[in-house]
């Protein structure tokens, strides 16, 4: 195969990616449920536009390329739901084998160096990573806000349970995490949060 | 309302481009229509993927920018098929104006900011915009060739019309024209061009 021969093969192996569903409902077409290629997009453009609120500067094209590629591995390993810790433990391995396979498939050296950049991502630990990751974790609170708190209300989520596994926005910018404590009390006093 | 609320009321406004529906059908999930948000993220992975056969060095992550925000103006102005020629006409005011008010929610050196990319990549001149036209155009090309021509076949499209409609990727990658041409030569043959 050419270079541009695997290059394609990849482009229509994350197609499944589309139908991947998440556990968020997205406001418009009747609260029905995101997948994953959708919340990828959305997220991306989200970077895009809250580019100044990150705590340190950031390299803003590497943040939306980790976001672009973030949960392709969810095509072999699904979608785990953000409050459910126990899935979370296992799904580790299960992600690292996806990723292997699917950047894999590219050219060498530019699937070694996408899959860095989401090794770079899980890793959490550079300011385009945690800036990246709390982007990630905010948008769902978002949708949720915006649906009557539709997702939190299927899945009986507590306003603790909220703060606790959302907190590590902080680590990427301090004003979306105050932005956050607030949205979520109110979504408690409005009984979207147990 | 705050910098922040004006950037987070932008990110809800574009959640309805999850509703808008394309002509071009997906591979996986039963071949569903595929919506305008899922296609801009994969068009704008494309980029990354792909640069290496732009005609000429491109600023990949303008490209990618463009490629996020290029169809946001579809929530007011819809989708318009690449293959009619008469209703594209109509639709460039349209969208003009969609872009105005979408871009026009953002605070304002933000929003001049990203409505000038939005109206370069619709000009079609600079290497960035060639670039990334050409990966719009090839795109649902690639799905339809692996969903054995549906949408081709369901709306009788033509090895004719689909060469002149799609010629100018040529002016952003000719590596990617041959590629097409060969590609839609060959759906002729199968039968899925008429």
């Amino acid at each position: 195969m050419s270079r541009l021969e695997k290059q394609l093969a990849l482009l229509i192996e994350i197609d499944k990616l589309k139908a991947v569903l998440r556990r968020t409902r997205i406001k418009s077409d009747n609260a029905r449920l995101e997948n994953s290629a959708e919340h990828s997009w959305q997220v991306a453009l989200m970077a895009l536009l809250l580019e100044e609120h990150a705590n340190e500067p950031v390299d803003i094209a590497k943040v939306v390329k980790m976001l672009l590629i973030h949960d392709v591995v969810e095509i072999d390993a699904g979608d785990t739901f953000v409050y459910d810790l126990e899935a979370a433990k296992s799904q580790e391995e299960n992600e690292k084998k996806a990723a292997a396979r699917l950047f894999g498939m590219l050219p060498k050296e530019q699937g070694d160096e996408l899959l860095a950049l989401w090794h770079e991502f899980e890793a959490a630990q550079s300011p385009e990573a945690q800036f990246g990751k709390a982007l990630d974790r905010l948008m769902p609170m978002l949708l949720n806000v915006n649906t009557n708190g539709q997702s939190w209300r299927e899945h009986g989520i507590s306003l603790e349970q909220a703060l606790t596994v959302n907190s590590k926005i902080e680590k990427g910018s301090t004003t979306l995490w105050d932005y956050t404590q607030t949205m979520l009390k109110d979504a408690a006093d409005k009984g979207w949060l147990k």
